[in-house]
């Protein structure tokens, strides 16, 4: 059995959002979201790293190839969301507050299904320098 | 008469902007600003590194206090441009395209009045790691 | 029950110290520490990074409010050490030495009985980029 | 029982390599390695971290003085592969691809016997800023 | 007349050198390059960044399109040197010895044909974090 | 006559200092200063970037052997800064408050005597990621 080693790919998005939760009223959502309810909307360039642990190819010396991962993660999740208005143009936030936290589920459920069952999965989301959060936890 | 110094302050803000000319079509928007031209915006964090080259006064050791300077940033750039949309909610951008060059000359304009005219002032803005301006070039 | 995530937020503040053992003579304290002994201080650009793991909030989509946990760390953390000599002025470190390790261990306790008991605390220390500690543990 | 911290020291060095399978011919390996394969080498600039895990010393506050874990680093590993080839010059390699992966592993069994066994090790190797990897995985 | 802005582009390759004179003795390069001599070769992740200094268009906003910019680097700079050897595959570093200096002053020669006459032209390259270099000097 | 380049070396020190006028009052030097006037000092870990300008010497291919500027900024500078209290420990402050100002000027001065004539050094000093200064200014 090869040796279980976790490899990790960054990759980068630039997109606008906005924070609010449709079922308050607007003195709420400026309560709790502050400057990021701004009904324009404002944005950010989100750091985006995906880690996936498994065992060593004996073959390859991959647990895989991480130029296959970087056309993986571009395919189902920078099409979508890079350059776009999360919050317009996404359907997966339709009815979903695009925080950090719901993002990074977002990008882990659109990955997942194109990850070999073996390999576990995790993506951490910078969503600036200072705030970033990492799904599954621990 | 005091040594000449440049001394830095870093700062940044978040926003959404979109990247157009009115006098053209859409087919020539989409071909020159590509996906820069989403109509939903998209979104930057935003580095600023603000220069001013002056002698340093003896009494302090400071060309300019960081933190008054700072201040002033904050005071001048970021109540107008952090989580704003640039095209929609900042007047400076009705009628000029929110490019990284021109948001660093709005910036530099903002901040020269409020700099002594001794002080040399100089503007540059990370848009992304990988792409950035500086004004007045060298 | 909504899903665990991890959510992180940076702070840094400086500060001095000096690393000795009082129930060691001068030549063992030297021998030990080099020159992170020396008796006028050195110091540090410590950088801090504080996460926090718990269930996302339906409503808000966060598990913690980032503002509110920047709030929080500047309350608890920052206003006792930033611009301080850490074992002159913080009565923390008087029967403490101030290692990256030990200071990790009392910003641990300093911040714990202000979370939620559901929410699991982990904080980072860098004493410098290339020299950083992680208490608890993993 | 002192408390259980992580510490971690980060160290660099620039190498050499070439990926390739001596058991398949030119074709498949381009297909693999793609031009991670040419046969004159191409290099990296290795960023190296260092995680030991173990409880705080009471009579010196650290887990381990990072200096003699810098030094130690120093002396197994970046002696044997700072500006080497590691296909040609590093014995390690003779018959084992240096993928990270396979490179982690390899910095692991040279540090491993040096570290007291009550102390957990963890490499983590950089290749570049976007692509890393950790042994042994969490 | 639009206003004088840089605009910068940064960019990355990997690459294999080492530094000889042959016109030198092995004990005279040995003396002069150190470690950065080993015949096989050992290897950096190279850091580029393209400065160009010119007027805004007015239809734009640009000084010059950064993504054509980056295509112009990807086809002039990448194309040759990403994953090479540079002594060995590179024919600009025949008779030509590959320290940084040398590099930045290839690089100048290969992008300053396809930049427009009007707008200058500044080379930065980092051979590592703390090792860089720029050409022509201001 | 070889081409002008510049070559810069990055080198780090941690120092404790304070910033006061024995010339004031506490009060006006609290007011100057704010918190960095702590009488007890706080400290930084300081970047230094030691920038040099010459022609490149066409036997090495160096402007400057950057493993000997290494060196002589190891002698020159963080022999007498590194791991101290510029207040107390270091003659060039006596008289002197070591703002980021000052500290650029007195590292120019110290090196200078050592660079050869030909070639021109300039100095940058980061107090923190996000504050820094230059000497002699462009």
């Amino acid at each position: 059995m090869g040796k279980r080693v976790a490899v990790y790919r960054k990759e980068h998005f630039n997109a606008a959002h906005r924070l609010y939760n449709p079922a308050w009223d607007n003195a709420t959502n400026d309560k709790v979201f502050g400057k990021c309810n701004n009904p324009h909307y404002h944005g950010h360039n989100y750091d985006l790293i995906v880690k996936l642990t498994g065992e060593i190819d004996d073959t390859t010396g991959f647990v895989m190839d991480l130029k296959e991962l970087s056309e993986l993660i571009n395919a189902q999740v920078l099409e979508k969301f890079d350059h776009r208005n999360l919050n317009e143009d996404c359907m997966e936030f339709k009815h979903l507050n695009p925080t950090a936290e719901n993002i990074a589920v977002v990008i882990f459920e659109l990955l997942r299904p194109h990850i070999a069952q073996a390999i576990d999965l995790q993506v951490r989301l910078y969503e600036t320098e200072r705030n970033f959060v990492e799904y599954p936890a621990n």
